[in-house]
């Protein structure tokens, strides 16, 4: 300053554990002092004792590291109020940041609790941080009292009070908030708290101070609905919730809801939307009474789903996605107000839909993306959801692809004689001995392996198995076909070998079938069997599962990757290495495959927490390169190359030694394949 | 017709007792044919035969003097149904309207009870040319197809066509848009017609070309509520519609309907909002029919109303209004989804509810402001609103000042021993002679004043009035209170001269009685008198207007004004020369005192039209100064020294020669008053 006023003092203020420093003007409150140096100490009330967040502590001492003597009388004194507010608070050593001022050097610590910015670390294959800004906050507010004479309204004045506490402008207010704002200022004695959305409309008014806020992270696959409620301070989980999805009335797959809205144009569409709704309806109040409080008290959601669901969840006909062009409605994310959709959360939540990439690749594509990642990474990853259609994304931070592979529902178990979803009965895990070429097998909910249990009117119930054999879920039958053709039994082509004679193997006409379970083994009392069809479905989705990677990589111009993740249920259960012998996905060293569970959850679950997130998502849901297989020839040769098990042994390095020694492969073209060998059984 | 085909057989058709007469075709419904005529026949049911509102009766025989010959074979035969049904209402001669079909000459008589009952608001006096810039414009585009290779989706293609062909960015889309864009876009060939709100939210969209577009504007007073349908291309208004508030059903006036809501704060302000809500629907449903177009063709509306009605609308619970400090929830303008408050208009609809100036001057004064626009005038302007309360602004393009003033209902007939509203069969002007103090009148419906009338057995039924006496609407008991005043049957300090005697006067102990319309002159067979209370409630309420007119002028230190605007449907039937003799506004050329019907009304139009008068009417609520008459002691000063009849005769000097010689007041300080004279009968 270039006059003679003295300039004020200012102090050595050091804020733990981040170590941001800085020099501070006298008479400033610490919390002040935290923002002017970058830290964030939450605080909700603004200073008025109420919100119980901004709690710090002194640390005393010389911290000759630090240059500073820090000493807690270099604060302002406690007042009684304050004093007797850290006393029930049952922290009489620390201080509250808006109260205590700075008058002299200090060196605090923000615990925890008191951080503004709170991070959760999504716990999957990639421990990734999350910063929590969430689309929505919650303000507590004092408002100018009514009076005769002054016209400014009650909206007015709450407009005027948050400009002036807190610099919001240009709000909205949601009519339903409107409704309730007068009662509101009333009861709360003219301070209330707000919830704002966005940073530009109010979407709630309480009265008095309000702090607990919740959201719903949900992902509506077409099989399965997986709901996240979550503390958005905190960041924390605090119910998770799925149930079926309860479309799979209308359909087991999505071409057959498309179709189904397609027979149906008065209705079709209008149930589907009302079943899902009513669904999400039951989860969030489930959701709600685990985690202790009400449905009214979610306000905001973030969905993902692919691109079938999330038309249908918004009430728009998916009929052009049932064929070429298939046209979206709309590739843009969606945020529309959870109330205009019948959800029965908050009358003022907003429900934010993740973009689309194309018309087969959705928002849950979107969701494992921001959830993962791979356009910040050096490595090139292959990112694999297996569903009723694979979406595939390869990538790195320089580029990426995506593509949507027509596999079909055999993976989960549709289309297979005895395929069934993954619940309790259903066959998961299956071993053939190459000898003797006996199966065994492990079914869900019961932890010994088949040739283990112990059946029979002799058997004390409790050591008989918890559940017999039912089906045989998507991994089991990536098990049972990767392990029959490493037995032998079927050609790499996929054929029964038909010159086996065994027990097990039964031929229908020339046809052969594998009896997996025995009668005594199973629910119904009829043996398991996989047959000649089921392989060949497998066939067929590995092969367009493979191809479409494969296309990916031509398109990219390379010939391995450095990582393969492997998102959703199914690539959770799925042994990698079975699945590499099948060809599913390309070479990879198999410590470089990763199950990443739900990742499209995990990436609503992300939105849900971080709104920036959001716009992280539209942007990359744009940059990435959608690479159309049906029209595609690369894509054909690659499917019809990627028939066989494996198609090719040396596309397959990484299999040197799980292979069996090329047998097989030899036996296919023997001369003497009509002669049917006896083995041992 | 051009062509050869035989025009089709039209019948004469006289409708009784109003004489309308036409040429209507073979086989049009009785109902159909007063519509054609301009004959209102009550009707809900649409001709279901279950409202049994239509009943008409045949006049048969020979009317040399209508030039007809009437019978009833003339009409479609009764059928069994309609028979029975006549026969269980008891008018077995009777036909119903909605079946009968003209079949030849015919003469009708429709009985009271048949007949609609609609109420009357009179066109503006002032012919201002409006900008037709409405907030909502359809444009056409044409977008790329779908291919096979983009991924934009429709919504994305359609906002890059909205770019390139009409220069429009940064749009957003209804969700119900967005359900119906990819159907709408394949039924239009890629071609569409959207219906752009704001230049920034689509609200529709429809395939092709389409070009009709309409907005309802509506002014919901307490007691009437009144809508007009225009043609957003052309501003032309096609349909005016209006109807009783239902809510009166909950109370007459405002007071009595926050009343309602204080006293039941569950189900007072739904019952009221549904009410309204449901009126609305009807209200649009038949300007729609009489437009002959769909109410879902209706894209934009815009209400006014006084600050309790436009809460109610919003569902905002009014309690706050009914006592100091008169909170209002917002004072700003509201843009909300029609959907969202339940008009059934179209899905996408906005409805704009024009700012509010003050507790109690609500957007009905707003709209009137930017209906008349005193604050573009040189001249000072009055201009008086009066409903249950009066809405007054004083002002210029300088200054302007803002007040309501507490008339109470007594000016809407409310608190008048034979007050009704304004519908067929009121007492609407009234005429005294001051020599033999014998009154006339003449009632609304009927051309003749009652001393011309025609009435007893022997007068044939057309030559009798149309409507006997019923009671005594707004403009009548002015006018009758003035005439009692100026034939000196009032003294100025409004008693009953007691010195009078006369078959008119009758006295209830003290109190003076006017007998306005005999026994014989009215529906009931009751004669309809004017009470002492009736004068003295009326003193009141124009005090109360008096007051706040005076309040403003005092406040811009003025001694006069230059015009006086009468808003409203009072302002529009009273004699502005009676309510001067009465004082219920103040001196003025009564060459510039002029109505302007429903001003309200018209500003609602006017910013339905044209989407910049919204701001106008936000920036003029804002600049105009509101006074509040509750707190000021100027104003009970006022109030206090205009109670008499005229207060003070020098305060008028635009009265001279039309208030009679000071006799009246003389006589009230006569000593002599007691004496009663005796006047010729």
């Amino acid at each position: 300053m270039s006059d003679n006023q003295t300039a004020p003092r200012t102090y050595q203020v050091i804020f733990m554990p981040s170590g941001r420093r800085g020099q501070i003007e006298a008479g400033t409150t610490v919390l002040e002092a935290s923002r002017q140096l970058g830290v964030q100490i939450e605080s909700i009330c603004g200073g008025r004792m109420t919100c119980q967040k901004c709690r710090v502590c002194v640390e005393e001492g010389n911290f000759p590291k630090h240059g500073i003597i820090s000493d807690s009388r270099n604060l302002s004194a406690t007042s009684n109020e304050e004093a007797s507010f850290l006393q029930k608070l049952k922290s009489p050593d620390m201080r509250l940041s808006c109260q205590a001022t700075i008058e002299g050097d200090i060196l605090l610590f923000v615990p925890e609790e008191s951080r503004g910015q709170k991070q959760v670390i999504r716990k999957s294959a990639t421990n990734r941080a999350i910063d929590v800004r969430p689309a929505i906050r919650k303000v507590y507010v004092e408002v100018d009292k009514a009076e005769l004479g002054e016209h400014r309204g009650d909206w007015g004045r709450l407009q005027e009070a948050l400009a002036d506490q807190w610099e919001l402008s240009n709000l909205t207010i949601d009519l339903r908030v409107l409704q309730k704002l007068q009662a509101a200022l009333r009861d709360g004695g003219w301070a209330v708290t707000i919830t704002l959305w966005q940073e530009r409309e109010v979407i709630d008014v309480e009265p008095g101070f309000e702090d607990g806020i919740y959201g719903l992270a949900v992902d509506i696959g077409s099989t399965t609905v997986a709901s996240y409620l979550c503390d958005l301070r905190t960041g924390e989980v605090l119910a998770t919730e799925s149930m079926m999805n309860p479309q799979v009335t209308y359909g087991e797959d999505l071409m057959s809801r498309v179709s189904y809205a397609m027979m149906h144009p008065q209705t079709g569409l209008e149930k589907m939307h009302k079943a899902i709704i009513d669904a999400l309806n039951r989860l969030a109040a489930s959701a709600a009474r685990e985690a202790n409080i009400q449905p009214r008290q979610i306000h905001d959601a973030v969905f993902v789903g692919n691109t079938t669901m999330a038309h249908i969840l918004l009430g728009i006909d998916p009929v052009e996605l049932g064929g070429a062009p298939f046209a979206l409605a709309t590739r843009d994310a969606v945020d529309v107000k959870a109330r205009e959709l019948g959800l029965r959360l908050h009358p003022g939540a907003y429900v934010h839909v993740l973009p689309a990439e194309a018309g087969h690749v959705g928002a849950d594509n979107v969701g494992a993306l921001i959830a993962e990642e791979p356009y910040r990474q050096n490595e090139t990853i292959l990112l694999v959801d297996v569903g009723t259609n694979a979406e595939i994304v390869l990538g790195n931070k320089a580029w990426m692809y995506s593509a949507s592979s027509p596999t079909g529902p055999a993976f989960e178990g549709a289309q297979i004689t005895f395929g069934m979803r993954a619940a309790p009965g259903a066959i998961e895990r299956v071993r053939i001995d190459p000898e003797t070429k006996n199966g065994r097998f492990r079914v869900i909910g019961e932890e010994r392996w088949s040739d283990e249990w112990q059946i029979g009117l002799d058997v004390p119930l409790e050591e008989q198995p918890k559940h017999l054999a039912a089906g045989i879920c998507g991994s089991g039958i990536i098990e049972v076909v990767a392990e029959m053709f490493l037995a032998g039994i079927l050609l790499p082509d996929g054929r029964f070998d038909d010159t086996l004679v065994h027990d097990r193997i039964q031929w229908n006409g020339r046809r052969g079938e594998y009896i997996l379970a025995t009668a005594e083994q199973t629910t119904t009392g009829e043996p398991i069997i996989v047959t000649q069809d089921d392989v060949r479905n497998i066939q067929l989705a590995k092969a367009a599962l493979y191809a479409g990677a494969k296309l990916l990589m031509n398109r990219a111009g390379i010939d391995a990757v450095d990582k393969i993740v492997l998102a959703g249920a199914f690539g959770s259960y799925i042994d990698t290495k079975y699945a590499m012998i099948l060809g599913l996905i390309p070479d990879c060293d198999l410590e470089k495959v990763v199950a990443v569970g739900n990742a499209a959850g995990d990436g609503a679950r992300i939105a849900l927490l971080n709104r920036e997130k959001r716009q992280e998502a539209v942007d990359i849901s744009r940059w990435v390169t959608y690479v159309e297989t049906a029209v595609d020839p690369d894509f054909q040769n690659e499917f019809v190359g990627a028939i066989h098990l494996p198609h090719a042994s040396d596309a397959f390095p990484h299999l040197e030694g799980i292979l069996p020694e090329q047998t097989a492969v030899a036996a296919a073209n023997r001369p003497d394949r009509q002669r049917r060998r006896r083995v041992r059984g």
